[in-house]
This record gives C-alpha cells, structure tokens and sequence, in this order.
C-alpha cells in the first residue's frame, strides 16, 4: 500500500513526529552501543573515563549515527552490521567537540546545557580524553568481527579521511581559525563548511552505504545527498546561531557574531543564507531521486534539518 | 662463517658503532615514508600541515619504527610490508609528544633542541596538529596495500589498544598526571611506565612480529621481550634526565624533579635505579632466547637503551 500523500505544515507536522520517533529509537540503540564500547568510569584512570563519558553522554542528537543507520538500512544492511561504525563517528564528533570547546580553541563554556568538559574537569583531561575517543573510533569499527576485515578497512579509510587533513574535518577547523583573522567569501566559507562539518556527515552516508553493499553508481548518489545534507546542516546552524535562544540551542548563541566567525548570515544576511537552506534541500532530495531504494527515511531526515529548531 | 665472539668494552663500543649504522638506515627509510604520507606543507591548511612536518621532522631516533622492522625483518618481513606500520607508530608517538607538551599538560618549551609546537606556531595548531596525526596513523596502516586486510585491522586494533585506554599510552599519561599531586609506589610507578611509554614499545615489537606472521608462543616471547625492553628505555629515560645536559638531551634536564614526577631515581636513588635497568636488560635477553630467530639485532637494541646518552 502506498503512503498517503500529505502536502503543507500538516504533513510536516506528521513527519517531524514521526521521524522524531525514529531519532528517538536509533539514538537509544546508540547509546546503548556506545556504553558498551567505552571504558568504565569506574576503571583507571578514572577521571580521563568520566571526563569521556560525560562528553558523550551530554544528550546529543546523535544525527550522524542516525544518519548512517537511516541509509545503510535503505540498501538493507542490518542494524547490528551498522550500529559500531555509527557510534565510532559519534565518538569522532565528540572527540571534536571536546578540543573545540578547549580555550585555545572556541573557548565554550557551555555545551548543550552543560559545562564543556574542560570545564567541568581541567583542560589536561580533556585533552587526553578527546585523544582516547579519537583512537577509540578507530578500534570500535576494527574489533567489529560482523563485519568482514575488507569492509572494516574501507570503513576505517573512509572515517580517517573525513576526520584528518587535507580532506576532512581537522582542515576545516584549521581553515575556520585562519578565517577569523581575515574577510572571507562566499567560496571559501562553503570549503570551510564542506570540510568542517560536511565531511563527517558525508563520510557517515557513503558508511551506511558501503556496509550496505551499495554500487558506484549508488555510493555517487548517497555522496551527493551527503554533500547537500552537510551544506543544509550549516546554514542552518548558523541561523540558528542568531535566531535561536540559549534554552533551545543548548549552548551560548550569538557566539558566531562575537568571535566575528565566517557564516552564511554574516555573509549573505538571513533571507539569502534560507534560500540557499532550501536550495540544498531541493538538491539533496535531487540525489535521493538518483536511488532505486525506499528513501522516505532520507527525505524525511532533510525536512527535519530544513526545519529544526535546536 | 661464526661471528667472532667480543667481549667487555670493546665488543660495546663494536657492537653500537653497527647498531647507530643500522638505526640510521631504517631511520633514513622511516623519514622517506613519513615523507609521503604527510601532507604537503604547501597545501591548505598550510600552518597545521608545517605544524605536524615542524614535530615530525624534529630529529627524532625513531626508535619504535626501528625496533618493528629489526622484529619483523627477524621473522622474514620485508621492509615494505613494515614500513607503513613503522610510520604508523612514529606519527602516535610524535602526536603524544605534541600534545604532551602543551600547557595545560607537561607545559615543556623545548623538544628535541627545538621549539615545542605550540610555541613555535600556537597552542590551537598544536592541538589540530597531534589531532591529524593520530587520524593519520590508523589511515597509513588502513590504506597500505601491500598488506592483506586481515593483517591490516589486527595491526590497527593494535595500535589502538597501545595508544589509548584502559590499556595504552593515553591511560599512563592520565595516571602520570594524578601522581604529581601524590606520593607514588613502586608498583604504581611501575603501572604508569608500562603503559605511558611501554605499551607503544610492546605494540611496535608484537606489530613487526604480526607482520612476519609469528606464532602464538613466539608472538609471547616478543611481547615479553618489548615489555622488559620497555621498562629499561623508561628507567634510563627517568636516569636520562637527572644526569645529562640540555645538550646531550635536546630538551630541559631536571624537568621531572621540578615538576615533581613519578620516577625511578625519585623513588630508587640513581644506583638502585641502574641495578632495576640491568634487571631489565637481562629478563630481555631471556626472552629472545624463547626464539628461534637470528635476534642478534634486537640483542644489540636491549645494549644500546641500557647504555645510551641521549
């Protein structure tokens, strides 16, 4: 049976519910997972695993996990063959967060409603511990004995790239610092972007994707919807960054305007950088177009970050 | 032909002449490789990727990356089925010492006769620096073909479970760290060196014997054998630091008494501390003799850590 067509803000009401369930649900599996990966906090040396866990465990989305999940079961992967490489890029995300946060770095206080890890323990620990879950990603995904070793060498190639330099995330945090001490346009705030941010987000799609089995053809396509999402999932950070108060963002806001930060808003003023949201969104449902596969999960998930509110 | 059996002094003085001859052949090779997979310093971002080239090309003895390939060459491995995984050691390595000398860490100036890297670029790029480094580890290993995948996700899992925690590198820093507020035994001192400067020892030399496809009990007598090994390069490195010169030591002497670090001679005294390094030394050529292999290289590696300068 086909689903009901809905059209207008009742039918993104209904989706937004529903896909909340389903983030609900993957988050939960997740954190579970995650628990089971990460040192005890009872254990030696137990500060550097407390510091861990109360970074990972701070009541994040859990987006690029959810991500992952979503797209390798549209190519009919399990979720117990998915659900290790999901957490290794959460642990990749939050190993990230914890060195931002650092006051050499961002110097954030708060984060999602909590003092930063630095904060709530010494900046030595939080070095060390965001050091520990980098390495910690890398061994969830190569102790995963249901997956075979060719597929976890892949998947650790594919992780590596997006979280490293020149083609991922630690480039685009280099690239960001660079750019607050100068002008920047338009084509290099969306490079700052693309690595920053879009690398990892990218990187969880094609994850999902190769557990999956998907073909060329196809890991093209979920690239591209990957791209877009990445694009989608800054601009509207960044608006949030102005629109969104402290309560419902989690974290200081108008941080981006203080640190004279490059953003979509600051370049291109409110109106444009939602224009450009939704041309993102039209070209990330464009890709999905390009998949012979039940996508309405991935449709749903770009609704949602067009959409979001925190 | 026999070797012709030296004794005393002189057999010393032979014995590390051949060895300084072989350590600065593999550390030749190492640099070349190193050289390749880092990224070039002219490509953005450019101040992180001077940033990693300025720590690893500081000089270094690039003693793990000669301790895998004497071990696997000893098992038949050829260099370029090492070589990578050699690397992949240094680049941990180099990435614990970028980030150990912040100042929220070890707060050190000077490595090597050399700036540390945060002073010589800042204290962001030395995080993003040691951050990209250790993605590059586990990414040379992941990618290096000339392994079948099976021997690359064992290595990885290695390494990782060197460099982190509960059982790695990450763990000794983090206990290092609580005993400067406390009084030390033997038995912690202990735990702390094998794991903040062992375990990286042990996993380079259980690496190159993984690679020449070891056994099981020989893969023990390795293990054992960078264990001991391990201990001694610690105690000598404690020795190391009361007695030489910033000269001869490239980095500042006495660092540990002032910052009152757990260590050999602080807990020992000097003489009884030696009498440790020659225990250490022995129990590490016992274990060589559980092997069947020509060990006279790995014989020559124990000689020259008890007797080094620097």
């Amino acid at each position: 049976m086909q689903p009901k067509m809905k059209t207008g803000s009742d039918a993104l009401v209904q989706n937004t519910l529903e896909l909340d369930a389903l983030l609900a649900g993957s988050r939960a599996l997740v954190e579970v997972e995650l628990n089971s990966l990460l040192p005890p906090s009872g254990a030696a040396p137990e500060k550097v695993h407390q510091a861990i866990r109360w970074s990972v465990f701070a009541g994040g989305k859990r987006f690029r996990p959810a991500l992952l999940l979503a797209i390798g079961q549209a190519f009919g992967a399990q979720i117990n063959q998915l659900i290790r490489t999901a957490c290794a890029f959460e642990m990749i995300h939050t190993y990230s967060l914890i060195h931002d946060d650092l006051p050499a770095m961002d110097d954030d206080e708060l984060r999602r409603g909590r003092p930063t890890c630095h904060v709530r323990f010494d900046e030595a620990t939080a070095i060390l511990a965001g050091d520990a879950l980098q390495t910690l990603a890398f061994q969830s995904i190569a102790n995963d004995d249901r997956l075979d070793a060719e597929t976890r060498i892949t998947l650790i190639s594919e992780l590596a790239r997006a979280s490293a330099t020149p083609d991922g995330m630690v480039a685009g945090q280099a690239l960001d610092m660079e750019a607050e001490a100068r002008q920047t346009n338009g084509a290099q705030l969306q490079e700052i972007h693309r690595l920053k941010t879009g690398a990892l987000i990218v990187g969880a799609a094609r994850c999902g994707a190769i557990i999956g089995a998907a073909d060329k053809y196809e890991l093209e396509a979920v690239t591209a919807y990957g791209s877009h999402l990445g694009l989608l999932f800054q601009i509207t950070d960044d608006l949030l960054d102005i629109t969104a108060s402290a309560e419902e963002l989690g974290k200081t806001p108008g941080k981006d305007v203080q640190s004279s930060k490059a953003t979509y808003p600051a370049l291109y003023g409110i109106d444009e950088s939602r224009e450009k949201a939704v041309k993102a969104h039209r070209a990330a449902c464009a890709a999905l177009e390009q998949l012979h596969r039940r996508t309405e999960v991935l449709h749903r998930i770009v609704d949602f970050i067009l959409h979001r509110t925190g």
